[in-house]
Order: structure tokens, then C-alpha cells, then sequence
């Protein structure tokens, strides 16, 4: 089936404790992109918006993962999005030390002819109003709209982003992302209120992600936990949670069906991408992955948290 | 198989943002012993001091729930140690307010003799030279020795821990504690590094608990993710770890063996019982569960986490 992947396209700076990148291939629709591209969707193309210097080879990367770029806006003289970040020692906090709007300052997100009609859609973080315009610019209701966002817009864009989600069946978000917004300590109930917020449809589903903890998927009156996969070491996280959103949506689309079991391999597929994403820096960690790879990381975590109670034994046992 | 559970018996004052319960039972030894008691152990028994006011309806509990208590010892006119906590609102913090060693300051812990032979062995969170003491008072090495810590003895006593630590066979502490005892940000580098400082036996085992996010079990090169009960209120979380530990021990101790299969059931077991433990105050959610109660969330626990990967559809898929 079809996915629209609308969100940033960016060249960022990044600064580990390791080394510093500059003119990163970044931005929440790239990695979604390329996330999803993995999963061969029937059609798979990118909403967003780049300034001429957005480099060649970054069009050569989406080509050769049959991204369709042509919803790519390409500002004539104008500068591609850039967030400047830099990680702390222990890779799990981060600051931004600029970030500049560029290109993006204008954006207005418009989706071409041939993309109005999508099977899944895909919002990245991007402010909720542009969300709602790219919906209804299109021509049937996708089978399934997922969105991401983040604290600035939940904190300053409370309204706007409370009627986007209403018209949407699934938002990831990390954890501090959900308790913001529901002002609960529990995630459990965090994820629960959540889904309260979302479009009344066949399916509500929220994940919330925990980074090196793994992630929750609440799926109707399911709960999923996703172990994360186990890294020694973390090059660089940026764009790990995008990751994630991009494997998760690529496999439903491929699938083309949105059952609880799916969603759970989705959330898998998810955590295995981005646990490649987190090794090396940028895009570099999810360009060409093999099928081979994908499946043994898959299997890892399978392994990783299986185990088979004794149920007769206990009976006999406790006291 | 025979289990003896070394540790602090207490009379706390708690505090949280719901009520607060003076003269609550508590300390290490009594929880992980009313928790390792659900599993029958041939034997089991409990080392530790209290004073003359320690209430006769604990000393009811631990006989209700076959206990052996002979090894407690009571000193006349003495005051049972007493930890004073405050717990924040989001219930994942809190603050030590005061902690009255009274009679806990001069103890030598002392094995009755008919224990001095135990199969299984715990050592809860007390001072590590006194840890040893236990040790070098036991007529033959258990089969397994597992150990808790803090930080108190992290940072304050870190060459003694680390001679207990090469006696033992398993270490269980929280994420917090791995951090500060490996000083590296990755848990899994962390759990790894501390299963090189326990007894080159074989068996090195080592959890980090992670509350809210479950525990990660360590089983010679073996990883284990298991993942929390899903909570939406936590009522009070003291002896949560200790109660952890306990079921932990307690089905190890009754099954007699410790294979990986083993171990990863245990963690459930510990998961489950520390599950009920925060649903009450004190010991009040673990003095009294059926075996019902017990299976039903270890089976709620196995659906959270249990998937399916379709693998010849993934590598058909996949580009």
C-alpha cells in the first residue's frame, strides 16, 4: 500500500563526546523515510521542503531507496533546516544549541496529485496546524494517520495539537512527551488518556518510546512492552525515535493491515532500525541495511524477552 | 531446598502524598522472607535484631507463613531500626527523612546452627563486612549466594563490597546502583562489568532493576528483558526491590536449580509479587496472596511481552 511521509529535511551539526558532524543528513522525514523504505511500500513519497544547497547526495539516497521526492519543495537560494545539538557524556540527555528555521520558516506543507490519496500517512513533528493542512488537502481518509510531536508544540500549541490528534489514529511520543501532556506520573495511565485523545476509529494506538527502556504500545485495550534492543555503545541517537516511527509505519503499510499481532511485529521492526540508526552517524546507520540483519536483530529481541512459566509446578508449589 | 534471608527488620514511618502509616513493618529481611515464603522452601529462615517492641503481629506473620525466626535476635530495652521516607508525588522519588539504627548499630549477625548449612543464601542491603561475617560462619557454600547493596556502601566501603561481592553468585540492584558502582552510562556495559566481579562460579548472575521500566536479568552471557506490571497506581513502593528479591530467591530455592530458564521464570515470580507489594502500604499487599493471584499476573506478564515474528513474509518483503 501507498505512505506519505510528511515532516523536516535537514543538515544538522552534531556533537557527541566522540566527534562532531557537520552537514548531517537529519530532519524527521528523512529518517522515516528511509526507516519505511525497507519495507518495500507499494508507493512511498516525501512531503517537506529543502533549499538548494541541500546536497546531491542526499537525492541520490532517496532514488535509490525509491522515495518519490517530488512533494520536495526546493526553495531557490534558500537554506536547508539545521538543528545544531550536542550530547551529553551519557548520550541520553541532549542540548540544542541552535536551531535554525531557514527554508522551514515558510514551510507550507503541500501534498502532490498523485499522493492525495495514501493508505497511511505519516505526520512527523511539525506544528499541528501544517499537520491538520496536510490531511485535509487529501482525497479519502488514509486507512491510517500517525503523528508525532513534541514538547514546544505541547506546551504552546495546546489547542491546535489537541484537534489534530483528534483526527488521527496513532501518536508516538516519547516518555517525557507523555507525561507533559497528560500530567500523570503512571505511564500506563498516561498511555490510556492518550488514546482518549485520538479519533474515535477501528484502532487507537499510542506508543510511548523509553529510549534504552523500550517502548509501550497500547493498542485499543492492549498493552504491548517492547524490550529495547541491547547497544553497548551509542554513536549517535539522532533520529533513533524517527527511526522507529519510519519502521513501524513501513511494515504496516507493506502489510496493509493493522491488527494487534501487526502492530507488535511493527513495534519490533521499529526498535530494530533504530538500534542501527543509534550506531553510526546521521543516515548513515540505516542506508543499506540487509534483509539478513533485520532478521537477526529481530529474532534477538524475540529471544531477548521470552520465556515459558511452569504453570502445573506452581500450582503444586505455592503455599 | 533450605533458604536463609539476612537483613534489616524495621518499624518505619511512611509518608506519601496519600497517607502516611507509622510503626510499618519493614526492612530487607522482612520482605524478602514473606516473599520467598509463597514458594514453600524445604526450610526458611531468617537472620537479623529487633528490639523488645517489635509487635507481636509481625512475629504472627512470619509464624502464619512458616517462617523461622530463631535467628532474630532480641535485645532487651532496645528500639527495632526505623527508616523515616517521604515519597514525592510521582512516587518514583523520595526523600530519607531519618534513619534510626537503634539496635541495627551493633549488629553481628549470628547463624543459628541448624542454618548454618542453607542451600540458598540472601544477603540483603546491610554493612559488606558483615555480609561476609554470614558467609564465614556457614559450614558449606550454598549453592547460590545473592547479594543486594546501595549506594551508602558504594560509595563509602567499595573494597569490602568488592571482596563480598567476589564470594557471591548473583548481585540484584537498581539501575542507579549499576551506574554508580561501573560509572559507564550503558546498563547493559554495566551489567556486564559486574558479573566479572562476582565468584568465578557457574552462575554469575546480575539484575538491574529498573521499576517502573522491569529488570534486566544477566545470566552468564545470556541477556533478559523483563518488563514491569502494568500499574496505573502505585501505592507504596517500599520493599518493592526486597520483595523482588525475594520471590526471586524463593522459587529458585523450592525449584533447586538455577538454569537460565529457571532464572528468567524467578525474575517473572519476583516481578509479580513486587507488583502487589506497591498496591499496599507496608507488607499489607504481599502477607496474604493466593496462588490465583500469583498466576494470573504471570500469565498478564507473559501476554505483554510475548510476539510473533513471520519471518518468510519479512524476507519477501524486505528490500
Amino acid at each position: 500500500m501507498s505512505l506519505l511521509v510528511v515532516g523536516s529535511l535537514a543538515l544538522d551539526i552534531i556533537e557527541t563526546p566522540f566527534a562532531t558532524l557537520e552537514q548531517a543528513l537529519g530532519g524527521s522525514a528523512t529518517f522515516i523515510s528511509l526507516a519505511a523504505s525497507y519495507f518495500n511500500p507499494t508507493k512511498l513519497g516525501v512531503v517537506g521542503v529543502v533549499g538548494d544547497d541541500f546536497p546531491e547526495r542526499a537525492w541520490d539516497l532517496f532514488r535509490d531507496r525509491a522515495i518519490d521526492t517530488s512533494g520536495i519543495e526546493i526553495v531557490p537560494g534558500g537554506k536547508t533546516f539545521s538543528w545544531h545539538g550536542r550530547y551529553h557524556y551519557d548520550m541520553n540527555t541532549r542540548d540544542t544549541i541552535a536551531t535554525n528555521l531557514n527554508v522551514f520558516a515558510d514551510f507550507k506543507p503541500r501534498v502532490p496529485k498523485h499522493f492525495k490519496s495514501p493508505d497511511f500517512l505519516v505526520l512527523g513533528n511539525i506544528q499541528p496546524d501544517l499537520q491538520r493542512e496536510v490531511i485535509e488537502q487529501l482525497e479519502k481518509r488514509p486507512r491510517l494517520i500517525v503523528l508525532d510531536t513534541m514538547n514546544f508544540w505541547i506546551t504552546g500549541f495546546r489547542d491546535s495539537l489537541e484537534q489534530t490528534l483528534k483526527l488521527s489514529n496513532a501518536l508516538i511520543v516519547n516518555d517525557s512527551e507523555a507525561r507533559l501532556l497528560i500530567e500523570h506520573p503512571s505511564l500506563i495511565v498516561a498511555g490510556r488518556r492518550l488514546q482518549e485523545m485520538l479519533a474515535d476509529d477501528e484502532q487507537r494506538i499510542v506508543i510511548i518510546k523509553k529510549g534504552e527502556h523500550g517502548a509501550l504500545l497500547f493498542y485499543n485495550e492492549h498493552i504491548f512492552s517492547a524490550p529495547a534492543f541491547p547497544l553497548e555503545e551509542i554513536f549517535d541517537p539522532t533520529g533513533a525515535g524517527d527511526t522507529f516511527m519510519g519502521g513501524f509505519i513501513g511494515y504496516l503499510a507493506r502489510r496493509g493491515a493493522v491488527s494487534y499481532e501487526d502492530a507488535k511485529r511493527a513495534v519490533i521492526y521499529g526498535t530494530v532500525l533504530a538500534s542501527y540508526c543509534c550506531a553510526k552517524f546521521s543516515t548513515e546507520g540505516i542506508e543499506d541495511l540487509s534483509m539478513e540483519q533485520l532478521l537477526e536483530r529481530s529474532q534477538a529481541l524475540r529471544a531477548l524477552c521470552s520465556f515459558e512459566l511452569e504453570e502445573g509446578e506452581l500450582l503444586e508449589t505455592l503455599r
